[in-house]
């Protein structure tokens, strides 16, 4: 198995098909396949040998498709750097994994020229726009009209694909190195759901370098459909693209649903093209679903849950459990159930899998599981066990094989000595009428340990209340889960891939106080 | 990946569902896990190591899902035995993979005594039955009810799964060794399709110690779907199975499909259950199709084509190419396109690929590529190339990357110099409106070396004569391909798999001469 044959299928069987659609640029599987040959000849004649690294540091655009395909094709391995990361950062990505080629578009060039001085290992930078390069760097279009098409290298199997930095929230970033049965093999249950097929046109709004937009490019690739990309997420330019381009598909995370949902322009576009929605990152809560469902009534929603580590889908919520007619269940607080090719256990710490109902930490095998953190033996060892990754996210499993996620197991607010969710306490907080987003953190309290403190951001011309957000939750939960405190935002921090930054809430309240986590 | 991993996932997401219905017996999931972990355990006991073959010799029942799974879950090998073998060949193929144990039905069980008086390894049989075991043989059932249940073995990726013997047609028998990773991955493209889902009531009509049948139960294994078995095909067993359980998929060769379509008491079933109908073994004519559209009206169908050595799909004509609207685009005479997972491809005799539209071997690579003939390196080494399966088959290409098998090659009729691919005169004959049935073969003939012979099976109560079918065919093909002689049969001889046996057909006109084939 290996990542680039369902571009190698789609050119045997639909070579004059639209492979790619970026800012009206509209591209064949014939005219994408010469192009990766060509590029992958060029990063070879640059150097790029079995399983060595090329970066891409870059907005979304075609271009990025091409890059991984190239790489994947000229024997190589991809390092996609995470663009909300600082120069420091991605140089430390780069040094760590001894990245030789750069790959970088428009927006982040003034950054690439920084890096090539401060990064040992960089030797190349390639500038892929459509003007004329900067000085010191390869222009991209360049190289492909001037290089000569290569065969594949067809690596495949447990040969390494690609090194994908996670982890920015806590500690350094770790590389996860995923081989590619790992990546071609996981998105096969995003096919086996029926969300993904060979008529879709999918839609890449999320970061193209994210393994989350990352899975769902696989899995479209694997199925032949359509890629159209706009630079990066805004309500008004995903509409906009469905609209002109008819897409079918689409990776958002619930941020992203909720600001389309929410967006006043919402009903000035023809967007009834759009099947599916595939969402992760974290569950959708049932106020966020009902107005999406309503703002995108042509639309199915079903959820993703995994991890850079596990290539990166575990289970999935099918759309079915989305249904009104199913909400009743309670299956939609969940992230589902195993997928195909997943294996997925709740643990106790020493890997004994606990009784159906009980939380602990969510396990998974398969052939998603990583080989393993980039020149980390130690940590791979911690968190690889018997072919089991430990997420490190806390669940329980119900008596139906779905798996809860209560909380990054770090996460679990601790006050006056009972255990709250997060999770809980924002689903409650994002049922008033008021809310647009929200996100709950413990805040220090020398009397309670920690107290419930939430993040709201309110609805385009909603007002509001703390206490009216205080008193709605005291009918829904329990009355120590309820907020303590509320704070009312602009917008949450968000990370690259759309995920809520709760370490830049908790900053100001922590900086000179040890949290007492495990 | 390994095979029992759909059992595991159904018996956590819907231990309480329905796993398997024989004769109006029913087991769920927990149960059936239950069972094959004590089946397992006794298999153990019995001395099963990590690869040891263990064969059955059964119609289908619920008990050979059973054996299936308990063989991988002790960490052994099955290896199936085709029913209509003679004990003389069964015995070749248990001690050529010196298989130790044998399971069997009542229907077998006087074979199996010869066979343990005449094989060198076999040391055990195990009655696969209701009543009491006969003298020498273990009860299936008092394993099952005196052994503790075993963990599963969890052999998985290159792991020897299983030893599948095929080509009984020509020359001696070759097994075909396949793992864990053949098996488990190939079936993914049937789940891609979305023939068969987590919801499907799948019917075992074609014998499941077949791999024609065994993809599809691969498949619904993987799906956590129901399985429905009967003993063995007949038009009413399949209606009335169909009826009682409402089965929702099943896989039937061709020759079944029109055997129940003619059937002329489909119109008292009810039967609009059948949601997909997958066949495979050769293509569906257009008028069996279009008299199978009218019979089974609920039923989209789907065409995979495949051989043992490939685990065995590698392309899919998906149900969309079967629909009246859709069959002017002639994709319907096609195998259809390589499947997820699988490149195919056409070579020339030097396995270098020709131009689209030209005849040559069908060639295939990817993960369901077997592992090798048992105990024949040099077969294997002919027949895997640098990774890619040769076929055998001879075909072509279209622009849209459909796969048209023209014949098997050695099949291929030369008559007066012309190449005549019988695939293409047996499609006129069927059109034809007595006919049922048709086997085209060549017959040795002095002037023009072999000649045109159609072999044909008429509907019930249908009368014609062999020049009214010879004047039907020259309206619709070239002369030259037109039959020269037709023989009227009360059936076709039929291999286990439900392929029509052409040896037998051609055996009486060519006993003292030798055919002149590649």
């Amino acid at each position: 198995m290996y990542v680039t044959q369902g571009l190698h299928r789609a050119a045997q069987q639909k070579p004059n098909a639209v492979a790619t659609i970026f800012q009206g640029r509209k591209r064949t599987f014939a005219e994408l396949t010469a192009r990766v040959a060509r590029l992958a000849g060029a990063l070879r004649g640059l150097g790029v040998k079995a399983g060595d690294r090329v970066c891409m540091l870059s907005l979304n655009s075609d271009r990025y498709l091409e890059y991984y395909l190239a790489v994947y094709w000229a024997g190589g391995a991809v390092n996609p750097a995470n663009i909300r990361w600082t120069a420091g950062e991605i140089a430390y990505s780069l040094d760590d994994c001894e990245t030789a080629i750069l790959i970088v578009d428009d927006t982040f060039k003034a950054m690439a020229q920084g890096l090539k001085e401060n990064c040992k290992t960089l030797r190349v930078l390639i500038h892929a726009g459509d003007g004329e390069p900067p000085a010191g760097m390869l222009s991209y279009e360049g190289l492909i009209a001037d290089s000569a098409p290569v065969e594949d290298a067809y690596r495949s199997g447990n040969d390494l694909a690609g090194v994908f930095y996670t982890g920015g929230t806590t500690g350094f970033p770790k590389g996860v190195m995923l081989s590619h049965i790992n990546l071609a093999s996981n998105c096969l249950a995003i096919l086996a759901a029926g969300v993904v097929t060979t008529d879709s046109v999918g839609l890449h709004a999320a970061p193209m370098f994210h393994l989350a937009d990352g899975a769902f490019m696989n899995a479209l690739l694997a199925a032949g459909g359509t890629h159209v990309m706009i630079p990066s997420f805004t309500p008004v330019g995903v509409m906009q693209a469905i609209q002109s381009e008819q897409a079918s598909a689409s990776l958002l995370v619930p941020t992203m649903i909720q600001m389309l949902a929410d967006h006043p322009e919402i009903g000035a576009y023809q967007i009834d093209s759009l099947k599916s929605v595939i969402y992760g990152a974290s569950p959708i809560s049932e106020a966020v679903l009902d107005r999406a469902m309503k703002a995108l009534p042509s639309a199915t929603f079903c959820q993703a849950y995994g991890m850079t580590e596990l290539s990166p889908v575990a289970t999935l919520l099918l759309p079915k459990y989305h249904l009104p007619e199913q909400r009743s269940l309670g299956k939609m607080r969940s992230a589902g159930t195993a997928c195909t090719l997943a294996e997925v256990r709740i643990v106790d710490p020493e890997g004994k899998e606990v009784p159906r109902g009980t939380v602990g930490e969510v396990a998974v095998r398969g052939p998603g599981v990583m080989l393993g953190y980039w020149n980390k033996p130690a940590e791979t060892a911690a968190a690889v066990r018997a072919g089991w990754m430990h997420t490190g996210d806390g669940g329980r499993m119900d008596e139906d094989g779905f798996v809860f996620i209560v909380d990054r197991i770090k996460d679990m607010i601790v006050t006056g000595g009972e255990n709250v969710y997060s999770i809980e306490v924002e689903n409650a907080v994002l049922k008033h009428p008021a809310v647009a987003q929200c996100a709950v953190i413990g805040i220090p309290d020398e009397q309670w340990g920690e107290l419930v403190h939430a993040s709201v951001v309110l609805k385009p011309a909603a007002q509001t209340t703390p206490d009216s957000i205080i008193e709605h939750c005291k009918v829904l939960i329990a009355n120590y889960k309820c907020p303590r405190s509320v704070a009312f935002l602009e917008a949450l921090p968000l990370s690259g891939a759309g995920k809520i930054l709760k370490n830049k809430l908790r900053e100001p309240f922590w900086k000179d106080k040890q949290r007492n986590v495990a």
